[in-house]
């Protein structure tokens, strides 16, 4: 077969524009022959970044967060039509099919997380509101919210090779939810894959003008161009993790910088998990795969094992047994359990790290000479066996807690005792991650403490988790990815954490007026806008933040009390017997129940009428402030708080409710839900 | 008077080191005298990071979130005690005792603030949860849940001379509720009074070993031996944060660097506040007073003034007039609105800054070779007037928008519409706060979301909120200070935000009994701890977190629905009208009231006798999920979620409570608040 060269081009302010000057070729992982060249040296990156900042960007801020959240999941179902040509594509990378499963799917995925976290746990509407309000001031006219906006630059995504789809889409997911372009450079060994999967996207016409580019090869001067709007994002090596953060206008202009870079990762195996336990052959599993899966190539690998003193020499034994049976060979082949590294230079650097590891460690499993690959020519495709080595005397040693070998590579070492392992784990100076495979809730505690402080995830697998638990080295959109010091001291993802990391927090303050307008969410003590008509007659649509109505007056007889607690069967004795209730320190004597306020309370504000209240979905956030003894009476405020469309035909309203006694002192208040018709 | 010269010392590993080879004298603003010498080469800095990791560090987290808030409560007591010496050595800085109010009283303030907040929103323990159980598996055994620990290492505090009390307890507050132990290195100029209050701190006996140490005079190279596990906090110039932040080992190890530095801040006079309208003489008072407090030196003084191109000759016009009556002298005579500068240095340094504005932009008001000095010399003391400069052409100009004279100076220009004016505010490239006056809630959406992103805080004061406002150059520790790009990119403050500065987020993922022991919260799906007794005839100390009960099952009729929509007055349809129920999307047929069932539940899980429940106290996160009609019936589990103690006689217990049907089917969940006795 003749096999065509790929021109990986660039997606720059709206063209896309081919290689040229400049471009370098890129070989197949299996077969070492050029497939593809990329790069070129006049592209003009002033223009992307005008693009994204004054197309892109206003084009995703006119959006709101639900209509951001509803392109992501659209997207995410184009691509799922879609990826079996990513996946055909994939196979050069040297990824077997079980590979893309991570890359591939795993960045659709993350697509979906985002636009479901987004459709539920963020606004409807252009500003979220961080924490609740700030009180400050003694008469409530000046108060404090945070916000968040989005940055109104653009984010540069600077992504590693090893994961050419979920890398961008992982990254991007985030940015284009928050309301920020972002210009996609790939790696360049692999970014023929980023390429196809970036002209998929933009071939859907779900993406507004300029919300996304891509650059094919370097990205010139980019990075000296940016300003405090910007971000730049970058997942790869922690040497140029250090060098992208030196550039000087990233340091000049404070740029927001987060790095996501390789670590000495570590998995620890319980003191309790003894041979024999399902903990220990638990552990054997996950360490053999996660020095197989993308050939070991994995930021979030284990590179160091830590086992008891006691267990070192069974746990290899049982890694030696089932690393036996880890077919090497042809991705494409179905057999094919590891695949080949994704290129031959990344090999070399393998085989000069491990002869790093190899001066204070002793190779104990696989020969980087004597292997077999099976389907491919083992010289030609970039191919290593898996290896496994053991450092007798993990104190004195510093290489095996600092050198990297980015390949099927691990460590193992020995600790004495659970803080030993701690100390041992800690040495790696910051990790993605660290796992804890125990079945002991006290050693999860110890580790959580005294190890939390150094490793941006810790995952914690045993009996119980083992059958949904979803392996040591994948990074889920719901949880933080990044990690201190060495492993870059950022944080990606973690559900709508990482959003914010493309928006800005402001501190607002104001009257209640001026924050309600912004936050678009009643505040207490704004002015009151008295309802046109009962609230529950008035659609979704009609009803507007702010609008309150002020019920009658209802007296709470003694009847009611003893008619409440002989009904529901609440007989505690603050509601029965007054003697009791007067030794209890909150209450004066005999008190109403806190349900019959809420039950009377409804019955003072509802409409009983069909109309557009469909249901009342839950409360928030009650607080009994007062106690109600026989002879008071209550009545009820009820503000519009909130609007939130959640379907085509119906939105959820949250209501603002205080519940107040004849003196107007406040005897509860709460935040109502109800489902209403538009 | 013989003055004595004072000699500042640091605080270095438990001992107090006096100035030595290469300490530096400092002059009172007022008198041009040298009053006291700081600084000592010999310092051993590499002992006090140790001092700090070893003994600080360990020590404070062996206390809990309210043990260290309670400590700070007590240091702003002690402070309050003594604060009259930190008035009496401050006059020397130039400040007046209006001053004085700013920086030591604002200081202690948020040492109380930071107390109030510690016991109220973090939890009674040592692991701070991050938000919800993230859910990702199908059955529910391996979830994940975000935790913040207390960083390992120690924050190196530097701050700058203008507010040597509330700029070291500003940053010590959060610092030390999060944890850490601190090394606060002052500004020399100002570090007579930093070093006072630091000896009250350490006399009162309130803080562990190694918790706190100074340093005056230099840190040597204390900032090349820092880790991953610490942090760096600084406030200053933009200059320095750059030249800080660019310190390899910080760059190489990814040290956590917060910088808060001056900034181009901005006030805009809103389209609508007019001459005659209550927010133009706010306005005019608010800029009066930020050009004149502390002499201006100010990291979040106004340096450009917005107003409508028509209205700035009127404020032009109003300014001179209040400036006019600006007594500028000694700072301690009582009649003196203004005092000196830090040092003839400093004012040197204005001198030079607005030689710079005079390119663009004309002086209007002031004169800095003609002005009146009462009690001191104008010569060997740092005073300057206040100076206000008219630039014609904003869009045309730069240097107005990134040049700040750090003392009492400010420039006014005019703006045509909001966009501009907000352009021309975002054009100082990141603030710490702009501010807004304004009677005009859509001025203020458009402010916020046009702005929020280049400015850290958003100030906005009206005829409402005047009485209670706190000042545009306030920092309040409720809100975050700081802001991006020139402001430094960081954050302080902020509440509990500040907190999580000085803390580790580690994403924990496992079984629910994992996350339930290290979150000490009730996760569901943990194994469940039957009650050995009813859960309310069990003390606050006895109840374990996730001891659980069942109880017994109670069949709702449809005569139970009817006498309750009679007795409450609900009479919402879907519970009396068949028919329209069945047409609502929510209902099969008439159901049972949420309140109903709440109500019946609590009638179910009560135990009536007097025992250690006290009051149920509220109710959060209520969500019903399936109706219940005539016929179902219900029971609960009532399971201990939290305990957190809350005076010394009770604590609140959180209650995860779970109203299933017959089916075993999921009806409704709550957290339901009680106050339980010890």
């Amino acid at each position: 077969m003749t096999m065509t060269i790929m021109d990986v081009s660039s997606y720059a302010a709206g063209e896309w524009v081919k290689p040229g000057a400049g471009a370098r070729n890129i070989a197949s992982a299996v077969t070492g022959e050029v497939i593809a060249t990329a790069g070129n040296d006049s592209l003009d990156v002033q223009a992307m970044l005008d693009h994204a900042r004054n197309v892109g960007g206003p084009n995703l801020r006119k959006m709101g967060f639900h209509e951001r959240a509803k392109m992501l999941k659209a997207l995410g179902q184009y691509l799922t039509e879609h990826k079996q040509k990513l996946y055909d594509i994939s196979f050069a990378t040297g990824a077997t099919q079980g590979d893309h499963g991570f890359d591939i799917d795993g960045g659709i995925g993350t697509l979906y997380v985002f636009a479901s976290k987004g459709r539920r746990e963020l606004p409807d509407g252009h500003v979220l509101l961080d924490g609740d309000v700030e009180e400050f001031s003694r008469h409530g006219t000046f108060k404090g919210q945070h916000i968040y906006t989005p940055m109104q630059g653009v984010a540069v995504h600077i992504n590693a090779y090893n994961f050419p789809v979920w890398g961008m889409l992982e990254k991007l997911a985030p940015t284009l939810l928050g309301g920020m372009p972002a210009i996609v450079k790939p790696a360049t060994a692999t970014s023929y894959v980023t390429e196809l999967c970036v002209k998929l996207m933009l071939d859907s016409g779900l993406l507004p003008e300029g919300a996304l580019q891509l650059v094919a090869g370097g990205t010139g001067d980019m990075l000296d161009r940016l300003t405090c709007q910007d971000v730049v994002s970058f997942t790869g090596s922690a040497d140029t993790a250090l060098k992208l953060r030196s550039t000087p206008a990233i340091l000049q202009n404070a740029v927001r910088f987060t790095a996501e870079a390789d670590s000495l990762n570590s998995s620890i195996l319980g003191p309790d998990a003894e041979p024999g336990t399902p903990e220990f052959d638990l552990f054997v599993k996950e360490v053999q795969r996660e020095m197989t899966v993308k050939a070991g190539q994995k930021c979030t690998a284990i590179r160091r094992i830590l086992a008891p003193e006691s267990h070192v020499e069974a746990v290899i034994d049982a890694l030696r047994e089932r690393l036996a049976k880890n077919v090497i060979g042809d991705p494409a082949n179905e057999s094919t359990r590891m695949g080949a590294l994704v290129s031959t230079g990344q090999r070399a650097d393998v085989l000069e790290k491990i002869a790093i590891l190899g001066t204070e460690a002793e190779r104990v499993i696989g020969d980087p000479d004597n292997f077999e690959v099976h389907g491919a020519d083992r010289e030609k495709g970039a191919f290593l066996p898996p290896m496994l080595y053991h450092c007798a005397n993990p104190d004195a040693a510093t290489k095996v807690h600092e050198t990297e070998a980015f390949g099927p590579v691990s460590t193992i070492m020995g600790y004495r005792d659970l803080d030993h392992a701690i100390d041992l784990a800690n040495r790696g100076q910051g990790s993605l991650v660290t796992s804890l495979i125990s079945n002991d809730p006290d050693t999860a505690i110890k580790v959580a403490t005294g190890a939390g402080a150094y490793h941006g995830r810790i995952y914690i697998n045993n009996r119980t988790s083992m059958k949904e638990s979803t392996g040591h080295g994948a990074p889920l959109p719901h949880m933080i990815h990044g990690g201190p010091g060495r492993a870059g001291g950022g944080e990606e993802m973690g559900g709508i954490r990482g959003v914010k990391h493309f928006m800005q927090r402001t501190a607002i303050q104001g009257s209640p007026d001026m924050l309600q307008a912004i936050g678009n969410q009643f505040v207490p003590g704004a002015t009151e806008k008295p309802a046109p008509a009962h609230p529950f007659t008035r659609t979704f649509t009609d009803l507007e933040i702010g609008e309150t109505i002020t019920t009658d007056a209802r007296q709470i007889t003694l009847d009611d009390i003893e008619h409440f607690a002989t009904f529901t069967g609440d007989t505690f004795y603050a509601h029965m017997d007054a003697e009791a209730a007067k030794r209890n320190p909150f209450f004066p004597d005999r008190v109403a129940h806190g349900y019959l306020l809420l039950s009377f309370a409804a019955g003072l504000f509802v409409e009983p009428n069909e109309g557009p209240v469909l249901a009342n979905t839950g409360l928030d956030d009650l607080r009994f402030m007062q106690p109600v003894v026989a002879g008071d009476s209550i009545h009820v405020k009820l503000t519009v708080k909130r609007k939130t469309r959640r379907t085509d035909a119906y939105g959820e309203v949250r209501w603002h409710v205080t519940i107040l006694n004849q003196d107007e002192a406040l005897v509860a208040n709460y935040t109502l839900l109800t489902m209403n018709a538009y």
